[in-house]
């Protein structure tokens, strides 16, 4: 009875990713293939006493089903830190709670496109995105990732040429390219994109783990009602709970409510509960300071490694912040094929068309940072150049 | 710049229920309008140690991502409960996790669901799925229920006329009438979808909750690979975490990984762990138990007030397990009208309508009666009778 699946599930295929971390899940293999945190960095010991103050002093409250929206006092926090750090004013109701931003990407793709909608996102883009968008069977536009942020031109070569609904970016520190928008980018892209009434799905999960350089506001800041802003506590606290955020004014919030709704009811309340409680207890901030610094120094294993053992016609970008970064062979070579003699010498990395459409990129792949030690960085990089 | 939104979201309203949830709010009225499990019974305070074990023990594991399809452990005794209950052999692989079965009936709709595909549901239904499949913008056909299940002979007149691809179907103590399908009924219900090529989207989230009868074997069992079976742990443990699960043979299971990772990557990792970690260490059966004593004895305690106090014209349900009861005023008379008369008397239930399209089934209405005590049920009944 397979032939009733519907139309959305003719191009959608198991996770490239997914495939490759089998691979790489070997205890004798350095892999910089995954998109981890670092677990040693964890606040555990915070987390466990935030969860039995919870369950033991309002259990029957936490345990229960909740709203829609999300436990008050977080979207509270989250509006109140972008008020601080960014001098952006987003009421609590104008934040929703959701499952990771993955399923933000979800739900904004679910109230705005129908099939044949026309979306834009970088190239190279978030493949969790490009999943969950081309299951509403959109035209996908790529735009050109400079190291100054996305090339505003390209860009508006496809805007003048095509209706297109909704721009999916990944302004700090950019999964896979590690490339940050610079605030000359961010106003232009802001006006631009006015111009043309595009929405942007603003994707920002590592914005506030930055190891240099100066922070960048959100582009929602130059950009106002019609920008879409997400945010994830996966990577400043624990990913495995599932919490992120959309924020969103209240006409586009009233309908991400519906999906929401409609999708799961509301994101698990307990966790919700610890996570307040965790944030309550704790300073934030130093706790992202020690993240930023553990980075940051797993960052400058990676780039000195590669700056003293790669040959010059390799590039690379430096990034920022976050947790990867993002390598250019000379044209003509391939990353699938170096992912092949690369993992035979236990070294593993995802190769660049996982990021891009049919089979494009393959010159290029992503490094991730931020799961290993710089001692596995330095011995991990030599293993790659052995094969380049 | 509201004229972006994708068709689908014409029709979609604010929840109805949610709307009416939150003029019963207050401490005055006694709600037999809301479906919330009740908290009283919830085993807090082994939670709170299955949480602290957890985190304590497995902290950084638990805390961190994971894979699509779920906890192994937990998909483990989830396939075992059903060999013990059913004789039902469900592979782990077979299974799940999702975020409580409401995600469930998204994904599934997702996978198999193009515009324009003919659904049938149960009439009345449950407003949840009516809420998630029309996102996808099928072609409704609702089905009478009868004291013995699903009408199959109207069913089979619909399947005649219609492609239809799907039926989505709470076989035991239906949300919101409380029917349960007896045996026969489940067994040619089943012959009918074979012969007509439909899945089955059977959802069970209350048919361990039995407190009168004999235990039904889902009709996954008559029915094999094309029924698609889902569970939740919301309503035998605690609701606030989210937790369900969707059982498919292997070629659906596919389609539904590859939409649960584009939806949010996996459920809450750590609530997975929590709940294997309490029904390792505690007797579900048991749990399960206290909880059917105390809904049976709310359940009689409004039955017996119903049958003392309501006019003998109306007539309603008397559910073998579950949360809810159906009322069926005579013909004329408006559920919506008695609401806004209730309202006033401090009780309040959720109107037909909300389970109907269109504004039908205006002269029924559902109560629930987990989450009051005999006394609360015995004068909130005797308040509404004052207004029929």
């Amino acid at each position: 009875m397979t032939e009733l699946f519907a139309d959305r599930m003719k191009g959608a295929s198991d996770s490239f990713i997914r495939e490759i971390l089998k691979v790489t899940d070997k205890p004798e293999v350095i892999s910089f293939a995954g998109g981890l945190p670092n677990p040693g960095l964890f606040p555990v010991e915070a987390f466990a006493e935030a969860s039995a103050r919870v369950i033991r002093n309002s259990g029957r409250q936490a345990l229960q089903y909740s709203t829609t929206e999300g436990y008050l006092p977080l979207r509270e926090f989250i509006s109140e830190q972008y008020y601080q750090k960014d001098g952006l004013r987003i009421d609590p109701d104008e934040i929703l709670i959701v499952n990771g931003s993955q399923q933000g990407i979800d739900l904004v793709s679910k109230i705005f496109l129908n099939k044949g909608d026309h979306v834009a996102i970088e190239k190279p883009g978030y493949v969790g995105a490009i999943q969950a968008i081309s299951l509403y069977e959109p035209i996908f536009h790529m735009v050109t990732l400079e190291e100054s942020g996305i090339d505003c031109e390209s860009l508006e070569s496809i805007l003048t040429e095509n209706p297109v609904k909704l721009l999916y970016a990944v302004p700090s520190f950019q999964n896979p390219s590690g490339i940050t928008y610079t605030e000359e980018t961010r106003k232009k892209l802001a006006s631009l994109l006015q111009e043309y009434k595009v929405h942007l799905l603003e994707d920002n999960p590592y914005g506030d783990l930055r190891f240099m350089g100066t922070h960048q506001h959100p582009i929602k800041a130059y950009l106002g009602d019609s920008g879409v802003l997400m945010g994830s506590f996966s990577k400043i606290t624990v990913p495995g709970i599932r919490l992120g955020w959309v924020c969103a004014e209240k006409v586009i919030m009233g309908k991400l409510k519906i999906v929401k709704q409609a999708a799961d009811l509301h994101s698990n309340y307990l966790a919700q509960r610890i996570m307040y409680e965790f944030l309550s207890n704790n300073d934030l901030d130093s706790h992202v300071s020690t993240i930023i610094d553990a980075y940051g120094e797993q960052r400058n294993s990676m780039v000195s490694a590669m700056e003293s053992c790669f040959p010059k016609e390799v590039s690379f970008t430096r990034p920022e912040g976050g947790m990867f970064l993002w390598v250019t062979l000379p044209r003509g070579n391939s990353s699938m094929e170096l992912f092949d003699r690369a993992i035979k010498q236990n070294v593993a990395f995802v190769p660049g068309p996982a990021f891009h459409f049919e089979g494009e990129g393959d010159n290029s792949f992503r490094l991730n940072y931020s799961n290993s030690n710089p001692e596995q960085i330095k011995e991990g990089i030599q293993r790659l150049a052995s094969v380049i």
